[in-house]
C-alpha cells in the first residue's frame, strides 16, 4: 500500500480531522492533500470496497510489512519512540461478527506464538482502541522496567489489561465512625493535596481533589465539567474522555477559564456548592468525613460526608475515573491487582465496521442483498519489537540477543590472524563450513587485540562466541563461551561444528 | 535510512533550491521543514561524515532498499513511473579517485550479473548525470518498445550511451554546388519548418531552424539565447542547458518575451541579423544554401551560406545541440548509430566529491591531514525491474516471468478437486513435496471450471504447470505444460519431482 494517502479517505472515514498532529499532512505539487499513513484501513478499504464484490470472497485477510510515520510531539528512546518506523500490519474482513471473532483469535493466538518464538516475556492485555476505534482489543505488551505503558495483572486468575483501560468498581462506604460536623477552615496559601493535607494533618485518603476540565459542548453557559477524586488517586483520561459530556481528547480548564466560571481559584475548588455539573469517582464517593476545597479562595471544608451535604452538589453523577492500583480488587473477581511496566510491540482490533460503514464497503450476501463488511486489524511493531528484546535482554557488557532474532548466530574471532597462517586457514575453513550448515557468522578480521575484539562482540550481543588461536590449535582444541556463560570451554576441533549445530538448534 | 529527511541537509548541499518540484517538501508539527527522499546522498553523507574518522576505514559501501518519492508531474504506466517506488541505492566512500574507479568497476559488474541472473535482455549505457550529479555515470536500460528513454548504439563496437548525452561531431561543409544569391522571399502565413518547406519547395534539411531560450543571466540587457538547428533534427534539451549562457534547467521564451526582445514573431526568426547570442549546431553549421527566418514577420532568407553572410550574425558559436539520429557516425569512430527505446532500471553514478565537499565529510588521511572524501553512487530501480520484466516478457495470454523473480514457480491446478478424494489427496502429497524440494507452489483449490484455472495461471505468468485429474491418476499420470510450450505433456507420477526439479535448477 502506498505510505503517501489521499486526504479524500481520511476525509471520508472523518478521521482526517480527529486524528490531530500526530498525522504528517502533506500537498504535492499540484496542492493536493496528503498524509504520510500512520495507519492504513482507510487504503486497504478503499481496495477493498473496489476488488471484493460477493460474501463467497470473504474472509479474507491482508497483510503487508511497510515504514509508517506519526508525527509525535516528543520522539525518544531511540526506535522505541522514533516518529518513522517499520510496521507489520494486517486487515482481515468478514461477512459476521463470530467470522471477526474467529480470525481474531486466530491472530491473537498467531501474535503469542510470534512473541514467543521471539524468546520474549510477554503479556497479552484488554486495552484501549484509541484512534484506531472499533469494540475490541488486544495489546501485546513486552515485560521491561523502561516500559512506556502500565499492565494492570490479576494475583489470581488470568485478568491483564492496560492500565488505561482497567476498570475499578464502586467501593462501599465505610461507616464506621459517627459524621463529623462540616467545618469550613482557612487554609491560607494552601494548594497542593499535600500542602492541604499536612495543614490539616490527614492522609491524601482523606481528601476529595477536583480537577475541573472541558465539557463536549463549549457553547454551554457553563463549559467545564469538574472531576472528583480521592486524594491519593490519579485521573485515567483514557476513561474520562469517553465519558457523556466530558471533551474528547480530554482537555483541562485553564487557570483563568477556572476563575471566571467557578469564581475561586483552582487550588481551593471542591464539589460542594460548586457552579457546573459534577462526575465523581466511585471511591471518592466511598469517603466520609473527607475534606475538600470550600470553592473560596483560601478556605477548605472537613467533615463532608455526601448523602447529608448532598444537597450542595450540582448534578453528581458516581462514575469510573481513576487509574486502577496495585491491590485494588481485581475487574475479574480474582484476588487484587498488581502493576507491572510493558512496552507495546502489537495491538490487534475487532472494528466491526467503523471503517466499512463510512467508506460504504459492501458486498453481496447469499441473501442477494448489499452487506456491510465486518473488519478486524492487526499490528506488529517491528522496529519496536528489536528495541524491547534489547530491553528486556542486557547486561552490563551490551546486547543479549534472544537467538530468533539475534543479526549473528555466532562470532568467530581469530587472534594474531594477521601473523598466523594457522589461524588463518582455520578461521576461513570454519566460516565456510559454519555457513554451508545454516548458520550465520560473523568472522571479525580486524586487527585489534583480543580484548577489544571479546568486548566488541558482548556489546553486540552475539549468542555464541569461538576463538581461534595457535595455542588451541596446537592441542587441537576450539575455545567456546555462551554469551550469558560466565567459563569459556574448550571444544575439540574435529566435534566444534556439531557442538555449535546443536547449541544453536536447541534454542 | 529515513523517508523523511531533514531540509537542513539538503540546504547545505544546495539542492533544497536546485532539485525542484519532484522533491517533496513537508512541514512538520512544529512547522520544521523535510522532505520526503528522492534519493539519500545528503543522508548518508550526514552520517559517514559523523562516524568515519580515518582513512584506515575507507573503502566502505553502504546499501538499503527503501521506499523513495518523487512528486512527478504526470505519474504513469502503473509502477514503471509511480511516484512512490522501491529503490535498492548503495554508497560508496573513498580516499582516492582510483579507489572509487574500482568500487565503480565492481558495481559494474555486479549490476550485470543481477540483471543477466533476473534473465533480462538489458545494456549499460552512458549517461547523464542529471540532478545527482558527479562525473560519470552508466544506465541500465531494460530493452523494450515501450521504454520511455531512445538509446543509440553503435553498429560496430561497443559504443552505448542515452540519447540525452551521446554527442554528435562537427560535420564537414558540403561545397558541391555553387552559393546562391542571397534573396529574402515573402513568406505569408508560413510559420511551422513544415509549412515553410512546403511554400518554398525544398526538404527540412535545407532549413536552418532558430529556436529562442533564456539565459542563464536574466539581468541582462538581451536575456535570450537562439539555438540554431538544422530543420530535420531534435534539440537535445540535456546538452543544450550544459552550454555556457544557456538557463539549466532549459527554459523556452514565451512569444510575447521573442516579439518585445527581437521584434517578429516566432515564425520568422532567423540567425542573420538576430539581436541576441547565437548558438549554432555542427549539423546547421555545416548548410549551404540553405533557408531561414529572416528576422520580420512574413519572410525567409533563402540562399544562405555562413561564411559570406557571417557580418550579419550576433557572436556565432558552433555547438553540439541535437539529438543524435540512426546514421550519424558513432561517437567512438566504429560504425554509425542504431537507436532502441530503453527502461532504465539502473544508474550508477561517479560522484566524486560533490557532497562531501558542501557537507565537509572528511578522513584522516595517511599523511595526517584531513582530506575530503570521493563517493560512488548506485541504484536499482526495484518496483520498475518488475514491470520492465514484464514488458520485454509476455504474449496475448498474460505475463511470461522470468524464473528467477516469478512469484511462484510452479502452479499446481487440480481438475474437480471438490468432488474426487483421490485428486484431493494426491495434490496435497504433491503440493508437500514440492515444496519440501524448496520450489514454490501455487496450489489452486477455488472451486471454478479447468478453463478459467488455466487462463488465469497463464495470466499470472507462473514458469510451470501441472495439472492433477482422475483420468491422469488412472494412467499414474501428471500432465505438465511451460508457461511457453505449445503442447502439454504426460509425465509418470514417479517421475513428476525430479522432473520439476531439474526444470527449474536448469532455469
Amino acid at each position: 500500500m502506498p505510505s503517501i494517502q489521499p486526504a479524500e479517505l481520511w476525509q471520508e472515514s472523518e478521521r482526517w480531522n480527529q486524528y490531530g498532529p500526530e498525522l504528517l499532512r502533506i500537498q504535492d505539487r499540484h496542492d493536493r492533500e496528503f498524509c504520510y499513513g500512520p495507519t492504513h484501513e482507510e487504503v486497504i478499504t478503499d481496495l477493498v470496497r473496489r476488488e471484493i464484490r460477493s460474501y463467497k470472497q470473504l474472509p479474507i485477510n491482508f497483510y503487508q510489512i511497510q515504514t509508517k510515520f506519526r508525527d509525535e510531539i516528543r520522539p525518544r528512546f531511540g526506535v522505541m519512540r522514533a516518529r518513522e518506523f517499520s510496521m507489520k500490519d494486517a486487515y482481515s474482513f468478514h461477512t459476521t461478527k463470530e467470522s471477526l471473532e474467529e480470525t481474531y483469535q486466530v491472530m491473537y493466538d498467531t501474535y503469542s506464538n510470534i512473541f514467543n518464538r521471539l524468546g520474549l516475556e510477554f503479556r497479552a492485555v484488554e486495552a484501549d482502541t484509541g484512534s484506531i476505534g472499533g469494540n475490541a482489543s488486544h495489546e501485546f505488551h513486552v515485560l521491561a522496567e523502561s516500559g512506556e505503558d502500565a499492565i494492570a495483572f490479576s494475583s489470581h486468575g488470568s485478568y491483564a489489561a492496560n492500565v488505561e483501560l482497567a476498570p475499578t468498581s464502586p467501593t462501599e462506604q465505610c461507616n464506621e465512625s459517627p459524621a463529623q460536623a462540616l467545618e469550613k477552615i482557612a487554609t491560607p496559601n494552601q494548594h497542593s493535596i499535600e500542602e492541604v493535607c499536612k495543614f490539616l494533618n490527614i492522609s491524601a485518603q482523606q481528601v476529595a481533589k477536583t480537577l475541573i476540565v472541558k465539557s463536549d459542548n463549549p457553547e454551554e453557559d457553563n463549559p467545564l465539567i469538574a472531576l472528583v477524586l480521592r486524594g491519593d488517586h490519579e485521573l485515567n483520561a483514557v476513561k474520562a474522555q469517553k465519558l457523556e459530556g466530558v471533551a474528547n481528547p480530554l482537555e483541562f480548564a485553564s487557570e483563568s477559564e477556572i476563575e471566571k466560571s467557578l469564581g475561586c481559584k483552582i487550588g481551593s475548588i471542591g464539589p460542594l456548592q460548586l457552579k457546573c455539573p459534577i462526575l465523581i469517582d466511585h471511591a471518592a464517593l466511598a469517603l466520609t468525613n473527607f475534606a475538600c476545597g470550600a470553592n473560596q479562595d483560601g478556605f477548605h471544608y472537613q467533615g463532608v460526608n455526601w448523602k447529608r451535604d448532598a444537597s450542595k452538589i450540582k448534578e453528581p453523577r458516581s462514575v469510573d475515573l481513576r487509574k486502577i492500583v496495585e491491590g485494588d480488587p481485581s475487574p475479574d473477581g480474582n484476588g487484587t491487582i498488581q502493576i507491572k511496566r510493558g512496552i507495546e510491540v502489537g495491538h490487534i482490533f475487532q472494528l466491526g465496521d467503523k471503517y466499512s460503514q463510512a467508506l460504504k464497503a459492501s458486498v453481496l450476501g447469499a441473501d442477494g442483498k448489499e452487506q456491510i463488511i465486518t473488519m478486524g486489524c492487526y499490528g506488529i511493531g517491528v522496529t519496536r519489537v528489536v528495541a524491547a528484546a534489547i530491553e528486556q535482554n542486557f547486561d552490563e557488557q551490551g546486547i543479549i540477543w534472544p537467538s530468533s532474532i539475534a543479526p549473528f548466530d555466532i562470532s568467530l574471532i581469530p587472534i594474531n590472524l594477521k601473523k598466523s597462517d594457522q589461524v588463518k586457514a582455520t578461521c576461513e575453513q570454519m566460516y565456510t563450513d559454519l555457513q554451508n550448515r545454516g548458520l550465520e557468522v560473523l568472522f571479525d578480521d580486524r586487527d585489534q587485540r583480543a580484548g577489544l575484539l571479546f568486548a566488541d562482540h558482548e556489546l553486540i550481543g552475539t549468542p555464541h562466541r569461538i576463538v581461534v588461536s595457535e595455542r588451541g590449535l596446537e592441542n587441537s582444541e576450539i575455545e567456546y563461551k555462551g554469551r550469558q556463560d560466565t567459563e569459556a570451554q574448550k571444544i575439540p576441533m574435529t566435534k566444534i561444528l556439531d557442538f555449535l549445530q546443536n547449541k544453536i538448534t536447541r534454542n
